[in-house]
């Protein structure tokens, strides 16, 4: 397989990227962007979906265990991240530092300078001693190499005690706790061990990392440590529910070289992964094959040569950082052994709606294998992941979204998945509420919905949850139906209007009828009383531009979650229609919309309104979505560290912004893209099953940005949007781009919801 | 702890049973009894709550490894079993087996004869080759010891592969499923590795089992195997999803010792394990430890010396039973650290009815421990536990029983037990569905019976679940009301009533008014759809004798969950009298009880119809009680291998038997005994808290077998039941004994219900 990644890679550089730029695709992704600000994306080196993310911690507190102040010193490198992610952190397990001199105590922090990042490679210079860190990555293997000045004792530790967003209260809400952790020191150049959490953002039960490291030279001494206290020579420590580590000491030495074979079944395998990805000490070799597994994927959209170098820059890093999760565990499982097997859905709410449908645009085998995955999290778990992170389903934000994803991927026409069990899997979220714990996995408030058609106000986050039930019920449907289920098409077809009967006739700002909380008796609930009291009771006025949460009820007690009525009053991707019809009609909802933007209520750095911005397509006016959208990228999106403007949410971010530099924006869930002004001149996409498909905007410039006529494979083309077949089938999308907003697309509105 | 126990045990032997008895209580253990039939009980041995119990498995369907029958050959000795369970087999790891003879093949079974069994202890000869096999245990470590002729070639063998319950077809129900295992020989002394399982009765996530095997003598070569083929010489096989093991070949030995200590957690925390509990090579000095703990124990309750051999072996073997499960698993928790932690409750449903109060009796400390580590449970892992087996809740059969459990320890002041987080977790059962599988935890047709007042038939084993609940809403109640939460306390009595809202009308074999199915719209169900059908639909008609399982609807699938109606319609175990007036009063309940008995309706063997037997009781007749329970005790108990009538489960039937022999018997969730005509002349119970009490049958005979008068600390006593706190104050209960039954009783019925 790597060999034909190789080799691959070599084709790639020969015949497609070399023929357009300078440089490979991957020299393009820059791991930085989105480190700064709210973006929190990983920044260290990942193969694709590596289930290894070693790189620096200086954050205990940051999502990814980084933080760019330069006053924060490097507490260690560890081995386990998520990129982009918000609320507790996850993971940041088995932590190694190297430093100089004796060891007389655990911690051993130092500030840095000259970091350098590319895809595939973190370098940085320790200042305390001077020690040049330099780390690489296959799926499994952590490469490490550290330079020292080659005089005194240099030495390494080992931390299994270590791991991001700890907190001094036990049980404390979204904060990992330490469970257990072992050491071993195996011979004079090998160490192994595990560590073993649980909590964290998803609440999740314990798992355990394990890890197996081996040297490029011996160590000339060693020691481990267990619960604070030092024992020089002691080669073990067991597992007594204690922090342990390991420090092994040289001397003299100006180079070492250190691989760490990670596992989440045992040390063994951590083991055999060293053998079987890195079983060598070239450091620039496995960076090559790092590379080329980016190049790759990468290779599979090329944009044109006239693109400017930030262009680049962003559209490569944002298909990097969609490619950074889910995490492939296969062969890694400790629950069962159907294959494949991914980890680290975090969160499907952020990652149904541009990442998966990107995924499945670049590698329908992979997406293939990433749903076959949820399948059997479905089979042996009892429920689909919505979150899911550590071996552990949780949390749900809101729908479960699962069924979008399965949806997203069955109108497109994705082979090898058994949508049979897929519809089962949705089946079980939307028919059998998921108990105890509502923030796991499956429908919270469902006897509320299928009872009274909308969750009330007696379940938390009952706004957003009516409405991304009814569009989950919509994609259930689609699959139901298309498998001949005619029963289930109906009934939850019909669900899927359940955001209607949320739907209130009130006004704000000039705009008509908005989603609102109702209780159990079907009366509209005015105002929601406050969890937090100081002497009195306290409510909230509910009004469409309220926010409940967080200070009136917590973070996720609010009527929607992460919004308010006005940003979530847009959201039924699968009825736009109806929803311009509940609005007043055209007119109206253009309205709607400009009062929307132009009074900043939309959320640029949240999921929520991902598809707002594009909703003018449905009143005939592509035109007012691209203007839009070219205002967002250029607003808030960059080739800088601050240029995410929100959580990356594992891509979510990134895949939305990539979709809208190709002119393409999808709606998950149905088998089109909408069309917009793209970014680009040209844009290739190679599909897997050998066929490419060009986007071409002919005389595209700042200025020249509307579309003012289409052709795809030369004949005129009305629509707004694109199917996904036609992508599969190969082709050219051809625009001729104006300085004037067309007629184009106006008389031609998307699909509309159709319900036989 | 260890010098203590073997203090304590030199201290009963001299001053305790010495007096009584030529020899120490644990020899009266037969680890036979229960062994053929239907009693399941483990044979091999065991501390008191051993989390190893090491034995020979010659059955892999067998619940316990364990078949009488000699012609089946012993395929292995696994560390970790249960005892007395049915429904699919749980457990049966890391099997060794000793062979003569190079390692050809994997398999190497053999017959076995002069098997030896006693308290600690099993010893067997294996015909092939012609090998005694002996075994003791620490609460974590086997001890096994192997005599050889001496001449030859010896092996030993251990599979990773091995477990009870594998079935050829993948996802079986109730079968064990093989996830992974490892093994790894790591000196000429030492092999470690582990071995991962799911599934199993009730239907848990992946448990890993980690050993470390440590041999009094190097071996001359060894070799691996992995998913069938073997390694000669290879001296590890890491996790590949495949089935693993290790073979070790001596020459010319005539004894080898082998040390398998076992952990949860770890393969070096098996190590430690050993290093901590059995640091030495002395066999006897083990075995004599692990028989002084159960020693210790057992002289808690001394029964005099004129009883007989077989009374005597009947009831320490049932004292021993009770103290196998739950399992101590004290630090070997994967999942969280809190303390204390056991595991194995197999299941609550069997257990809380005579298992829990015995071990109050007998120790309330460790009774303390088993219940916090329930709400230890109930905190990390959401609910209660019901069945739990390997770490992982699962299954419920009908009641959320750890109510029962938790309202017995508070009503009987059990001290150490944090009952305002026992409360909590009782309401989260009572409040909470427990979602899309309701076979693992909590209440299922919670909606129903919070709504209607019972369960309605659309939920399986509605009429099980209707009084179980109605049980543990009146044990709730009982310890809402001793916290002061009146408010929950009247909704909960309230509720205890919910048995009524199945009671219907009908009559059967005389009696009249029984508990049958009805739906949710409150009508009654008169037949039931039966799921089998060949070509047509087949009904069976609904009446208190009909059983519609498991020939219409699957086992678990039944109204009552094994049983029928006239069995079921008796379980009112907190409000008997109500049951008495709904039966027609006393007489017609005499009547009914008279005919249940004499027509055969009583079963044995299952734990429903636990308290039956002594309902006369109620009616003034404990005279009638104690002459049912004699009938039970000679028809179908005794100190043959055959002598358990059912599944032992855990000690449930032992338990049930143990306090009939004393002559008390405890209504769980209520802080009294009934009082019934021992089976002893003298029984002496010594309370841990130094007192003891002294129960006394004067004349007492075969023939005398009456209660005539009773004496409480030398005053007359007319109840028919003794509370908790007069046992626990220290004292003596004297009765008279006659050759026919007397007026002592009738006129002074057991506690009522109260509701204030």
């Amino acid at each position: 397989m790597r060999t034909i990644a190789i080799l691959l890679y070599i084709f790639t550089i020969c015949f497609v990227s070399q023929r357009l730029f300078a440089q490979p695709l991957h020299s393009y992704i820059d791991p930085l962007i989105g480190s700064e600000g709210k973006g929190n994306v990983f920044i260290g080196p990942s193969c694709p979906f590596g289930m290894v993310k070693p790189g620096p911690d200086n954050d205990s507190d940051s999502n990814s265990g980084y933080s760019p102040d330069t006053l924060k010193p490097i507490f260690g490198f560890s081995h386990v991240h998520v990129s982009g992610t918000g609320g507790g952190p996850k993971y940041g397990n088995v932590s190694v530092m190297p430093y100089m001199g004796a060891f007389t105590q655990i911690e051993q922090p130092s500030l840095r300078t000259d970091q350098k990042l590319e895809a595939g490679f973190y370098g940085t210079t320790l200042i305390n001693g001077n020690i040049r860190v330099e780390i690489t990555t296959s799926s499994k293997v952590a490469f490490h190499r550290y330079f020292f000045d080659g005089a005194g004792e240099q030495g390494i530790k080992i931390d299994l005690g270590k791991f991001l967003g700890e907190e001094p209260i036990p049980d404390a809400r979204e904060a990992q706790q330490f469970v257990g952790s072992e050491v071993e020191i195996v011979s004079d150049t090998e160490i192994c061990g595990y560590t073993r959490i649980r909590g964290g953002w998803n609440n999740g039960a314990a798992y355990t990392v394990y890890f197996h490291a081996v040297l490029d030279k011996p160590f000339a001494s060693c020691g481990t440590w267990i619960g604070g206290t030092i024992y020089p020579k002691v080669k073990s420590q067991y597992d007594l529910y204690e922090k342990t580590g390991a420090f092994l000491q040289f001397e003299g030495e100006s180079t070492i070289q250190m691989k760490v074979g990670i596992s989440f079944i045992s040390t063994l395998k951590a083991k055999q992964n060293i053998e079987s990805e890195v079983p060598h000490w070239d450091f620039a070799k496995l960076l090559t094959e790092t590379q080329a597994r980016w190049e790759e994927l990468l290779s599979r959209i090329v944009i044109d040569a006239s693109s400017t170098p930030s262009q680049r820059t962003m559209f490569y890093t944002a298909l990097y950082h969609t490619m950074l999760m889910p995490v492939d565990r296969t062969g890694e499982n400790p629950l069962w052994t159907a294959e494949p097997y991914y980890d680290d859905f975090y969160a499907i709410w952020d990652t149904y709606r541009t990442s998966s449908p990107l995924l499945t645009l670049i590698s329908p085998k992979r997406q293939a294998d990433i749903v076959n995955a949820m399948l059997n999290i479905y089979k042996y778990d009892g429920y689909l992941p919505e979150g899911r992170s550590g071996n552990s389903n949780g949390r749900t934000q809101g729908g479960s979204n699962a069924a979008v994803v399965i949806a997203d991927a069955y109108v497109k026409g994705v082979p090898g998945i058994s949508y049979g069990t897929a519809l089962r899997a949705m089946l079980k979220d939307a028919t059998i509420p998921p108990g105890g714990n509502e923030e796991k996995e499956g429908r919270g408030g469902l006897t509320d919905y299928n009872r009274l058609g909308y969750v009330s106000n007696e379940f938390v986050r009952a706004g957003n949850r009516t409405l991304e039930y009814a569009l989950n019920d919509y994609c259930l449907a689609q699959v139901a139906k298309g498998l001949g289920r005619m029963g289930e098409y109906r009934r939850f077809m019909q669900q899927s209007n359940n955001w209607k009967n949320l739907w209130r006739d009130v006004e704000s700002e000039g705009s008509q009828g908005f989603i609102m909380p109702r209780d159990a008796n079907g009366s509209w609930i005015d105002s929601i009383r406050c969890d937090r009291t100081e002497g009195r009771t306290s409510y909230v006025q509910f009004t469409p531009l309220a926010q409940d949460w967080p200070l009136c009820v917590c973070w996720w007690c609010g009527f929607f979650y992460e919004g308010n009525s006005w940003e979530y009053s847009f959201f039924v991707p699968h009825d736009v229609p109806g929803l311009i019809e509940k609005c007043g009609g055209s007119e109206a909802f253009r309205i709607r919309l400009d009062t929307f933007f132009a009074n900043g209520y939309y959320d640029v750095g949240n999921e929520p309104s991902f598809l707002t911005p594009s909703l003018y397509h449905w009143i005939g006016r592509p035109d007012l979505s691209s203007d839009r959208i070219r205002s967002i990228v250029e607003t808030h999106y960059n080739a800088t560290p601050a240029g995410i403007p929100g959580n990356d949410d594992s891509g979510a971010m990134s895949s939305w912004l990539a979709f809208h530099m190709m002119g393409l924006y999808p709606n998950a869930g149905h088998s089109y893209y909408l069309i917009t002004a793209p970014h680009f001149k040209q844009v290739t996409i190679h599909q897997e099953n050998g066929k490419k498909f060009i986007i071409k905007a002919n005389k595209l410039s700042k200025r020249n940005c509307y579309i003012q006529l289409v052709k795809l494979n030369g004949k005129p083309y009305e629509h707004t949007w694109i199917e996904h077949q036609n992508l599969m089938n190969g082709g050219e999308l051809v625009f001729e781009m104006g300085p004037e907003p067309s007629i184009w697309g106006r008389n031609c509105l998307p699909p509309q919801k159709i319900y036989q």
